[in-house]
């Protein structure tokens, strides 16, 4: 029998849960340990805190690294925060175990602009272990980035790239509910908003990479986040939602050169949202365009393509990639 | 100033002169030799046969490979036919000579399971020489199985996988409009595609890709072909065709498993198509569905992929490869 994939889940919460559910099914890999910070998860069992039917699994998760990472480990799933300068150090633990890491972690999706010397630390401790690693989920590292440069494959010459995301909240849970401002007045919206506290991260990561793919030089990304009022009543599970509350955001970066835009991509999450889709434009010769019709679940999505990543990463050379130079994601049930 | 790239055109049939003339826009590559073994071709300038404007390149077709195929050749574009037995041993002496390969034939696309012994001679002898080759296009090789597999990455389970391409063949070039059969009655339609000599290749190849990539374990892959009949007179800038004569062609591969359909792929290629799109349907969870509206255009897109692929193919590890272990193919000016 081919030997399992030793993977450690680190970080678990609603996507880390969703993942180290997914792995749990999966014959080909074979969940080794499992580290979060918070102390009221560490100590307990695994499969009790993600909801496995199949619970107890008799793996503690563990507040620290020592004893869980060590060369015995293949591959960790890495999904505490979005914020790259807060988990350099967690990475790099991962990186001198000898370890492979897919992660969440939106801005290390696409970390060379936003952070050079991170990115350098982090690619030079991979290649001198041996590693690999890689940022990525469903967005950033797929809807807006890679099925961007996937489709620019049929085309002869690419002038502009548009992605738009549309995400009926409604369905979503109600921390990424909030996390959208729902149910707020647009005054509290645009304080939160100001604080950085409501954001989707990861555009200007997209935008930088399909800007690099396609070769475009841009001097410019900029970002801007609105939110989406409601024009009528909405009711969640979890929320009600009045006229002229907040829906959820809009929020649209844009890359360009010399005040020429290149690259333009938008995001709309709120509740009610009518029509939800993943779209891709590109024009050039010729255009081209692609949708998803309904879009990709954001939690889903991003839990099956990090462990659908887990392969591509251990086949992938050492060092710091991104969905742009890693082997082929897929879907595959032995994995 | 970077290197560029050395590129060989082997064939000059009409998607040979459209990869001319986009690889000849490109600062990153010189066209330095052109092969095609039909003697009205042999000697002729190759810009002028290729209708460049700037023609004369001062680049001479040749009918031989002696002279064109050496060691200072970084790749060879091949565009010769979609047998891949007829072409194994143009394939061999470009490999011999010590040069990357991305060629339009269909089968090899995914050649295992109809030439395994073909298929491993190229390997060995690829190997053997420290460069690759692959087999793509815009179908197969990009909206029947590169698409199907990279929307597959957001998928946390996938039973059964769908591809239609519906393409509108009344603006394309005459040879193709005539190789679907259009303008035919339906009984010369059944006996040139009894014959042979209506069909289109690479459905099999897709659906093996697919379901290699996606884990099923297919015992069975069946193929049909049908006219499609016009309903009504249709007229394209070459032909005329009547109520009840031939459109086009309808074909579609299945691929099973003990009876069971995990793999279904159809092609519809008629002049008068009223939607043509390319669409893939995931089954699985979630369910996934991807859509091109309009489709991609087949001689342009098959152009833009296989230049597009040169980079990707000079980076692949060394052997046969396929469009699911090359690295990721994506436009850029500069190349």
């Amino acid at each position: 029998m081919k030997k399992k994939i030793r993977v450690v889940q680190y970080g678990i919460g609603p996507i880390g849960a969703a993942i180290v559910r997914l792995m749990r099914e999966k014959p080909s890999i074979e969940i080794v340990g499992a580290i979060d910070r918070d102390p009221a998860k560490a100590g307990r069992d695994l499969g009790e805190l993600v909801g496995a039917r199949d619970a107890p699994w008799g793996i503690a998760v563990s507040a620290r690294h020592p004893g869980v990472l060590d060369g015995r480990v293949d591959a960790v799933v890495h999904t505490t925060s979005s914020d790259l300068a807060k988990v350099e150090n967690e990475l790099m633990a991962c990186i001198s175990a000898g370890t492979c890491v897919v992660s969440t972690c939106e801005e290390l999706s696409y970390p060379f602009r936003k952070y050079p010397e991170i990115s350098e630390r982090l690619d030079t401790a991979a290649k001198a272990e041996g590693v690999a690693l890689v940022g990525t989920g469903v967005n950033p590292g797929f809807v807006m980035d890679k099925l961007v440069l996937v489709l620019s494959a049929a085309a002869q010459r690419v002038d502009h790239a548009k992605a738009v995301r549309v995400v009926d909240a409604s369905k979503r849970r109600l921390p990424l509910q909030k996390k959208i401002g729902a149910g707020m007045t647009p005054e509290q919206f645009r304080e939160q908003a100001s604080a950085g506290i409501i954001k989707h991260h990861g555009l200007p990561e997209s935008a930088a990479m399909v800007a690099d793919g396609l070769g475009f030089d841009l001097d410019d990304i900029t970002e801007k986040i609105e939110p989406v009022i409601a024009t009528e009543p909405v009711k969640t599970p979890f929320l009600e939602i009045a006229r002229g509350q907040v829906a959820g955001v809009h929020q649209i970066a844009r890359g360009s050169y010399r005040g020429e835009e290149k690259v333009y991509l938008e995001l709309q999450m709120y509740v009610g949202a009518k029509q939800p889709a993943d779209t891709v434009e590109l024009r050039g010769e010729p255009p081209l365009s692609l949708v998803i019709p309904g879009g990709t679940h954001g939690d889903s999505a991003t839990a099956a393509i990090a462990v659908n990543a887990i392969p591509a990463i251990l086949a992938a050379p050492a060092g710091l990639r991104t969905v742009r130079d890693l082997p082929m994601v897929y879907f595959s049930p032995g994995h």
